[in-house]
């Protein structure tokens, strides 16, 4: 899978990307990316790749000509599954959207930065427009980062035998990992639960999945309760 | 502000929290941050940080020992006001909450890798679990990065006043940001919409109020969609 990143930060991904996971799939030849500079395709002395908005507020806005001249550049070249942006105004991301991603050959994910990204990109250029989550941060290349390590490791291989990702949260019943213990067995006053030890495969994974419902059933309330207070106030 | 970092991949932070807000707002001495490699708080030759989960299972877990000890370490020095533990069973993080955490002194981030963390320390150490969506991710030093991008740029001083956290996403009536527009007034064939080259603010308000309302309806009835799918799917 090649993923072609469109930055107006790109140091943030470079440094970003270079360990762990990803890198490590890198190595294996099972993903590439690419990080494309905005400033690259600017034009002028100053290489603009931002002004102010029309209509009067805060913030520098994103030009539409710097990404949309790298766009055409790479589409022209390869044939892209997606054009992603990442904004908190997009469809939230979950793991069934990434399962679907992680299926994908080409992925070109177009970050912003400052207070916004011109319109004619996100209405003209991009194909899906994704939100990991209710809350802002101060670029879309951190949400790339979480995009990009949440596909990589759905993608066969770059996981190893024993860490497959089939048995993750959110890929069993219900949605939710079971409650995890190792050694020591006795750790202060606290002690791994004994049906754990009993070695009772069928009781044990009768635990687990009533552990993680309970915790499902606990948190999901807490969350549409928060999810209430916050549509009310809005 | 400060942040302790508890990490099983110290590389991933160290390298990226060195760019972009997060590194400018630790030059202007509104930050600090320390990443703690648990490695140095485990024990013997191979300084090992996890283990087989009991009751059998894929994956190793990391071991409740190295956390404990550096968090203890840490608490004797420093109070904290959250221990905070990064996991997609955690309460949804969102915009109110990063507001409340912004206020905070001192919080210490408990970051998970491999399959699964010992239950002990999510039980008895950790004083918020949080989940920044519902996806999975390698690791939760990831989720971190999130966290404190999301966290620093709503202390005061962080960004300019151009472009104030006051008129985020999440942070106005509808929760989603108005359609942003700026040079050139023609691009191709796709014009800036007029009123916003009307000079009649009144007007424009309106005009974005209700754009920005027509997305967040939009975007909501599809992510409302897709949670009944899903959780039709448990």
């Amino acid at each position: 899978m090649r993923f072609d990143i469109l930055s107006a930060n790109s140091r943030i991904l470079e440094s970003s990307l270079k360990n762990g996971l990803v890198s490590r799939a890198v190595e294996k030849d099972l993903i590439e990316f690419q990080i494309h500079d905005l400033r690259d395709y600017a034009e002028g002395k100053y290489r603009q790749i931002d002004d102010l908005p029309y209509g009067g507020g805060t913030g520098m806005i994103l030009k539409p000509e710097p990404i949309f001249r790298c766009a055409e550049k790479l589409k022209s070249e390869i044939p892209y599954d997606d054009i992603i942006f990442f904004s908190p105004q997009g469809l939230k991301l979950d793991q069934k959207m990434l399962n679907e991603f992680s299926l994908k050959k080409n992925l070109m994910l177009v970050c912003g930065h400052y207070k916004g990204t011109d319109e004619r990109v996100i209405s003209r250029l991009v194909t899906k427009e994704i939100s990991i989550g209710d809350y802002v941060l101060s670029c879309g290349d951190i949400a790339a980062f979480v995009f990009i390590d949440a596909v990589t490791r759905l993608i066969p291989g770059v996981l190893g035998d024993g860490e497959s990702a089939i048995t993750d949260s959110f890929q069993v019943h219900t949605g939710f990992d079971y409650p995890q213990y190792t050694r020591p067995e006795v750790f202060g006053k606290l002690k791994v639960p004994e049906i754990l030890l009993s070695g009772d495969h069928k009781k044990i994974e009768i635990w687990r999945e009533k552990k993680a419902r309970a915790k499902y059933n606990r948190i999901n309330k807490l969350n549409k309760k928060n999810n209430r207070n916050r549509q009310g106030e809005l």
